[in-house]
């Protein structure tokens, strides 16, 4: 079975054991929060990093990757919300308080989150060492002051820690998605803390680049100067070139540091694929191919 | 020390080692949240269950009060939110999305749910296995489709399933006090259910009866036929004495509900003890003095 497979029905899983009884529409908007899905990419990384690292309880590991999904809907349930980005559409379809309602939208993120707690919770009996670490390590990686929710409170303040605000905002849950791969497999996951915090520079500086050459092609405007809705962007610092080279700098980082172990070379490969995926079609032909 | 200081002293300690870093103003949201509190109900049901159970890990039996404490202050801020009670007025000040902003108080909610799982997962070292019981409860009874998430979700629906209504939106924190106490001292936390079941049953009838009294000193409106905010009433359901006397029963029923245990005087007093406080002075005048 494939990684994606394999994370869809522990999805499907979870959601069938969860809806059913209790108010039918929340139960409806927190399937509807959580599939179809993304590219899943938070939790496809844990379960190779716990294959690396020699995995040997599937139930742990499968329920770690859908907390940590669970986490990241939940969280775009609530950044989708008016008071936030005030976003209409979410993977191509309405977002969960326009298609419900924003009551039901803030529900639905609450009981997700606490959602991925039952979730590890009730797969830790005989291991339950590795189930603690798991949760304390979601539960910090998501909340504050230096989870997802500092990331986004970064953004009510006047001044801005931009460090500390990007290894929040996107960095946390690759780091949450790493770490708890070694962690399910009870290995220990400070070695693994760089690959996720790399891994999290490149989909920031991926996002940045598709929004600039997103600028350039469909809004007209100057790339490399404006700063979208006043957020910080790798191209405006470095320009178009710079920060592709960036990306490349990153993503090489990221496979160097890689902590030896059985799995090192799938994991590598998995890393340039993933890369292969975020780097905007118009980026690669800005920059040399390297060694090829 | 008292239950009280007790309760004060661990959530300070809490509040004082989550906030500094991160952004400030989520920081300081939180802390607003929970501080000053309210009467802590929920966290001294808690401890004083686990007490009557021969309470022998102190420093997760507070942190399991904490916790709960912690969703119960979550649920509040998100429920007082625009798109849900809209209430500008919490505890005697301003609400927090008021106090601070609608994306602070989305995001105070979410932080404060997440701190409640760090802060089991950090005291549970060396009684793992607690740790995990109390994280499966807490997540269970706050979330859907049987906690306090889906109560809240109920009001989102058509037809409303009252029983499942009210067990899920008053009576689900109560039972995870009396069974998080249990679990915290090592006990089996099913007998504990239904004290839980009855103390949050007598918190709902004695909301109705302050309600309906409320109405009728205060807005003149008549009693025992309105049903404010078209939510269902023990008042409308059994008029005001009615109400009153089934106050009085599901106390006693409460009451005789608390397992053999070393501490059971002790904890029935308390239950009286809080009976005391939670029946409207009006009500009193209403009933006869059982039993004096």
């Amino acid at each position: 079975m494939g990684l994606h497979q394999r994370i869809e029905e522990a999805i499907e899983r979870v959601l069938a054991a969860s809806t059913g009884a209790g108010p039918e529409g929340l139960g409806r908007a927190m399937r509807y929060a959580v599939t179809p899905g993304g590219a899943r990419i938070r939790p496809t990384i844990l379960l190779s990093v716990a294959a690396a690292c020699g995995e040997d309880q599937p139930e742990l590991t499968d329920a770690a990757a859908v907390a940590l999904e669970l986490i990241h809907c939940a969280s775009l349930v609530h950044d989708d919300l008016p008071c936030f980005d005030d976003a209409d559409l979410r993977r191509g379809k309405p977002s969960v308080h326009v298609a419900f309602s924003q009551p039901l939208a803030v529900l639905t993120g609450d009981a997700l989150i606490l959602k991925a707690f039952e979730v590890i919770a009730g797969a830790s009996t005989g291991v339950e060492g590795r189930g603690l670490k798991l949760t304390a390590h979601l539960a910090m990686r998501s909340g504050a002051p230096h989870g997802i929710c500092a990331g986004q409170g970064w953004e009510s303040e006047t001044e801005i820690d931009l460090t500390a605000y990007h290894k929040a905002k996107t960095g946390a849950l690759f780091c949450a998605a790493t770490q708890m791969g070694a962690i399910a497999a009870g290995q220990d996951p400070a070695p693994w803390e760089d690959l996720g915090s790399l891994i999290g520079e490149a989909f920031q500086v991926a996002d940045d680049l598709r929004d600039a050459l997103c600028s350039q092609e469909e809004l007209g405007k100057p790339v490399g100067q404006d700063d979208l809705n006043g957020r910080p962007s790798a191209v405006a610092q470095y320009g178009l070139e710079g920060a592709a080279r960036r990306l490349d700098d990153i993503l090489a980082g990221a496979i160097a540091s890689i902590p030896s172990c059985p799995g090192e070379a799938a994991l590598a490969g998995l890393v340039r694929a993933y890369a292969d995926r975020i780097v905007p079609n118009a980026v690669r032909a800005l920059r040399p191919v390297p060694g090829e």
